[in-house]
């Protein structure tokens, strides 16, 4: 239980109604129940402030008469992330190691951890306090696991990969298989290359379920610090991903390319190897990026382009046979028009 | 063993031969034997039956003289699912816990199941008659499992999400993992949003291997009954999948879309968060659909238009180098017929 | 430790410098130390030469003078990935069965295996020699594995399925789950047609993590000898792989179509069901093919057409509002011309 006074104050939001109202959760405009604060994000949906069971909202600065205990901030959405989480903190309790789960030889194991039933722990692996190892997760020799990570069911950690504090790994991750690198001899036969490097994931990383990151054929792919990566992503070998980027799922990103900071990729985009997308840049979804791409770009379309030039490719694409009608009608003018005889 | 006439009055069809022709199975044209029913589905493939080591056949009712006996019916691949089914319907055998499972506290589980090694099941878990849950399987706390579901090998079902009967999740499936949710704060640090949802997988539901879908924000990301979703496929926070939609491998449908009933999404589409895909729409493979799309409507295309459009611009996009040509040409002449002297 | 001539002799390579000298590993320009063995690709890379600590570089033929000593040949990446194979060939050391793998009745495995933590092993399964299970793995029953496999951690191959030698499958990898494949009925529920066909991997193949294989309804999902598979695809029922055949990550290939050999598929393409790839044809990344391709064809773009006419295409289209500009010019001009009165 926190009081709207409390809550305020956390996320630096000016109060209308009784500061001393007793919150106890924190809900959506359909879910919330007496007791809850509810939001509302923008001023189209400030219908709900009529119907919604909450009894306090966070609401955006700019909204007007407000007959509910509301919370006044700038970005109701970041206010209510931020609320919402300290409501759900809890302190981490600690259950010890599952009788089922396999643990290698020499690892440094913290003794604040919880590690799961039938869990497989290589040899030489650190895990820091705080760590959460759910049922059914495989991590190889040597891995290095820091302070306050969650490893989700059933996900994998290749050999010499190393995790940062707070990263969550959800179902089914794999951090580390092999790169895809082959050489072809004369006869067409594929020869591996072998993939010796690692993958190193920075603090405060989220991978969603069943996406797969490579290891690097030699050196590190790397995630930096708060980079968000959605569901069924493919990070290929030698990636950089720039700290707080975000790549939305299904998203591909090819052998060496490159992510600067705060990046945002859409869902579905591929990108090529070997190639930069510059810091702040946004890649529209579904495109496919084989060039360079300038930082604070967007782009979208395959082969991606300007943002705008792509919104008007796309609606002239759509009258493409009003175009081509023209063109031949055009045609048989002018080939009238030129005809001796005709003028 | 049933006889052809048996099998006939399953799916409602007309014999043509002995009625009291035993059959033993089923299979397609090339891998039947003596004893084997077998299926034309369509006339263009009707001269494998004079090849097929099949005893008999289900045909389409306008397939002209055939010397094998037949059972003539109006959809040969319907009649074809309908009594293979019934040849490999089998009563469910318990088998019990297996002694290497992880049972947890309070949980309600029905004598008649199968749960098998290495499967960890938390807290609270209920789960009902005919359920078989493969090898590695985790089930979170509080999660409820209907009667005859199926779990396949090395799956993942959150906490507090609900699988309703007859459902089949195929390896590696993942539900209930966390939606993808952030607001980002002034220095461009992603503030993770809570997912404190759940899934509701309705009755007869089939999803697809490595499929993962997301827990809703607040409240519950819903496929509703009779839906079919293929492998690879991503489901969003907050998705709606209408009843016996079917969606194709590799597509992804952003937060908060819904599907009507009967929808078809085909493979690799990519569906925008917050719209609608109206009852029995259909999206063509690849597409990428950024807004509401009409019931009983067929678009194609990225971004997504109505599918006959699509297929004329395809044609003509493909002609683009002339129709350019053609401009480039129409110019010159233009020029030259405005320009003073030249007539 | 080899010396420079060992290695030379390996590749078939032309030394210049000391035969005699020692090289105790390989590494690329940037992590390689002293004693290492690096490479240039191109000449375009040839810089590195002059700063990288290596002893010794593999180097084209037609690069001019080296200071270092090297080995010249026509394939340098073809040559690395040898000689890196070379220095981390190991004799197999089967570490046997552990205690908590969980195998089945009537299995016939090797003495010389490794089977790792919380392996399920079905029943009637074939376990050949220097094969080497990862922890979680899922292995059903009648499943048949040939010397000298890897399958990764949490990996599963569905029952009656077989893999050839040397087969490697990447974690999280689901062989043999079931195709996709309903007869759908008048009330438009969707009954699901038995898949009762089997996968087989010939020799030598490579599957990315999380890729799924489906099993054919009848007969067999064929990956044949040398295919190499990226992360995150999609093979569905009765699909054909080619010897040798490349599949880049996230690509799709529907239903019962079929690949020749040394086909290349790039990432995020997808192929329609029912069609045939020629052998030896390639098709760029994130494009769809619904049409049967000649071999040695080169195909992009959604519909995919001839790669250059593709080249073309996008060209234009990125520039089709200046072509529409110029069409709406001419109709104006043309308009004026045609009008009574103005000549």
């Amino acid at each position: 239980m926190y009081t709207l006074l409390e809550l305020a104050e956390l996320v630096n939001g000016d109060i209308e109604g009784d500061g001393a109202l007793q919150i106890s959760g924190v809900a959506d405009l359909d879910h919330a129940s007496s007791g809850d604060i509810s939001f509302v994000a923008s001023l189209k949906n400030s219908e709900g402030l009529k119907w919604s069971k909450a009894s306090a909202f966070i609401v955006p600065n700019n909204l007007l008469v407000v007959d509910s205990p509301v919370i006044r901030v700038d970005d109701p959405y970041l206010a209510v992330a931020i609320i919402h989480n300290r409501f759900l903190a809890r302190p981490f309790r600690a259950k010890g190691i599952h009788p089922t789960a396999v643990i290698g030889n020499d690892c440094k194991i913290d003794d604040e951890v919880t590690i799961g039933p039938h869990v497989s722990i290589g040899d030489r692996v650190t895990i820091g306090r705080g760590v959460y190892v759910h049922p059914g997760v495989v991590v190889e020799d040597d891995v290095c696991i820091a302070e306050d990570v969650q490893l989700k069911a059933n996900c994998t950690v290749g050999y010499a990969c190393k995790i940062g504090k707070r990263v969550i790994l959800h179902a089914g991750v794999v951090v580390g298989s092999d790169g895809f690198g082959y050489a072809t001899d004369k006869f067409g036969q594929h020869i591996k290359r072998p993939q010796v490097g690692n993958v190193v994931i920075e603090d405060d990383v989220e991978i969603g379920s069943n996406t797969c990151l490579d290891r690097a054929t030699f050196g590190t792919t790397l995630i930096k610090q708060g980079a968000k990566i959605d569901n069924l992503v493919q990070i290929a070998h030698n990636v950089v991903v720039g700290e707080n980027s975000i790549i939305v799922s299904q998203a591909g990103i090819a052998g060496s390319s490159s992510l600067g900071r705060n990046v945002v990729i859409g869902g579905q985009v591929g990108i090529s190897g070997h190639i930069h997308i510059g810091a702040q840049a946004m890649v529209g979804s579904k495109s496919g990026v084989h060039n360079h791409i300038p930082e604070k770009t967007i782009v979208s379309g395959y082969p991606a382009v300007a943002h705008k030039l792509w919104l008007r490719t796309s609606a002239i694409i759509a009258k493409l046979p009003e175009l081509a009608k023209d063109v031949r009608t055009l045609k048989k003018d002018v080939a009238r028009l030129l005809a001796p005889g005709d003028e």
